[in-house]
């Protein structure tokens, strides 16, 4: 049986939670603008890691039922990620956008997800550095800063903007694949962005900032369960990219407004998948 | 005999114009958000030629013998640049990043640039959206709100974040070249962002937050003048993509810090360039 979860305690726990690590990466954010590259690769490490204490603390103080999955205790565990159950199971990526934090690009995000009974039904998406803090309850709208948001009504993909990312993955095969989706994309929208986060990806579609995303090979669910509450609560589908039933821990995902969401699996279509890229090292 | 120029006054009166522009493009810009996609797009094209005419009006009365070059002027006498002359010309884009306006992508600005002696000079670059305002007066160093900036220090292109874009041409030749640029970035080097702003893209060079950009086929002179001023007094290198001195009004840039900039040409070396593509449309 599916245990009862408060979810306005949860968001507000949530919320106070990527708060406290929000103001961790702000601060580290301005002070890592002077270092070398070492320094600030050490920096963002040791940084992920103390906002996943700090998120982890108080969701276990407040949730001690709950199942709590991090990128960093992930990592630090062979990257093996606990098989998903039916208990309330928070998916937390401390600080999504870790090139960026290094080299400054301001999209960078605390990203936190709720499943229960294997079901996103909670996100909270907070960027420090451009202060947007994207929430979401399964069936109760999503917001950015509290005010309601929705996807874009851009329903031409000749007129969409669509985010993707480039990977990780620098094998042949790899590098085939991505670049011959990135070439349909090119082919069939108005233009593309690749901004470094997955999690910022998603709620930009969200909020209309994007009119579709997809990417293949990105680190774990914590970086897509919250957002793909935003985007649904947000009025938007999220798909596998084959179009199929998005899974929460498969590494792939494509989401959009109605129109442009499906319009972009139809585009993509044909296209190989190519292997499912390691990783980013950590 | 080139005109003598008070180069300090000129900073001061740009900067004005520029945050006069600013602020409409902000209005504007929280204005929109509600409104279908034709309806932002006329709402941008209204922008560009408003803050075009705060602009010019600014400059006009302050430097009543200095040459204007706007991007919407030219667009308005059927796309004619006027041959650069050793005059204290101006190049004004009033709105860098169109698509990224019409969508609420944080990465719109105002772009001004002076040259003198056709050598670029003096440069303000705003973002109203991110509150960014370059400036760098040639000699005298750049600036982020007014605090000296400099490129990064990252000098493994393997560790470089490249930022470029994907272009508006969408034949085949165009395409192509285009993707086997990209292709070839993706295989050297750590990541690639795609952020929709030439202007933006270059003076992220100049603060770290990219250690290259290269464009080919941007909108004109009025995208680069100024941020190339910004970059070099950062202790970057402005360059043609080949490799050989940058041209003002080529189209076609490439930039980065003094160890990337040249190992990115180093790498695009041996890519067909492509035919140059047309300007947007408007």
């Amino acid at each position: 049986m599916t245990e009862e979860v408060d979810y306005a305690k949860c968001l507000e726990v949530a919320l106070d939670a990527a708060e406290a690590a929000g103001a961790e990466i702000r601060d580290a954010w301005h002070a890592e603008r002077d270092v070398e590259y070492k320094g600030a690769v050490d920096l963002v490490t040791a940084t992920d890691k103390k906002c996943e204490d700090i998120i982890f603390a108080k969701l276990a103080a407040a949730f001690p039922s709950h199942v709590l999955v991090g990128e960093e205790s992930v990592a630090a565990s062979d990257g093996v990620i606990p098989p998903m159950t039916d208990k309330p199971t928070w998916y937390v990526d401390p600080l999504d956008g870790t090139t960026n934090f290094v080299h400054g690009w301001p999209f960078s995000c605390v990203s936190i997800g709720l499943t229960v009974g294997k079901t996103p039904a909670l996100g909270v998406v907070l960027n420090p550095i451009l202060r947007e803090t994207f929430t979401a309850i399964k069936g109760e709208g999503a917001r950015l800063n509290g005010d309601p948001i929705s996807c874009s009504k851009v329903s031409d993909i000749g007129r969409a903007l669509i985010g993707t990312e480039i990977g990780v993955g620098r094998d042949e095969a790899t590098v085939s694949a991505i670049m011959g989706r990135v070439r349909r994309c090119v082919e069939v929208s108005r233009s593309v962005r690749c901004s470094g986060s997955c999690a910022m990806n998603m709620v930009s579609v969200a909020m209309g900032r994007l009119d579709a995303f997809y990417e293949i090979g990105f680190g774990g669910p914590w970086d897509c369960v919250g957002a793909a509450v935003i985007v649904t609560e947000a009025g938007g589908v999220v798909l596998d990219p084959s179009g199929g039933e998005f899974v929460c821990d498969a590494r792939r995902v494509l989401c959009g407004n109605a129109s442009i969401g499906p319009a972009l699996v139809d585009a993509l279509r044909g296209i190989e998948d190519g292997p499912l890229e390691p990783r980013a090292p950590r």
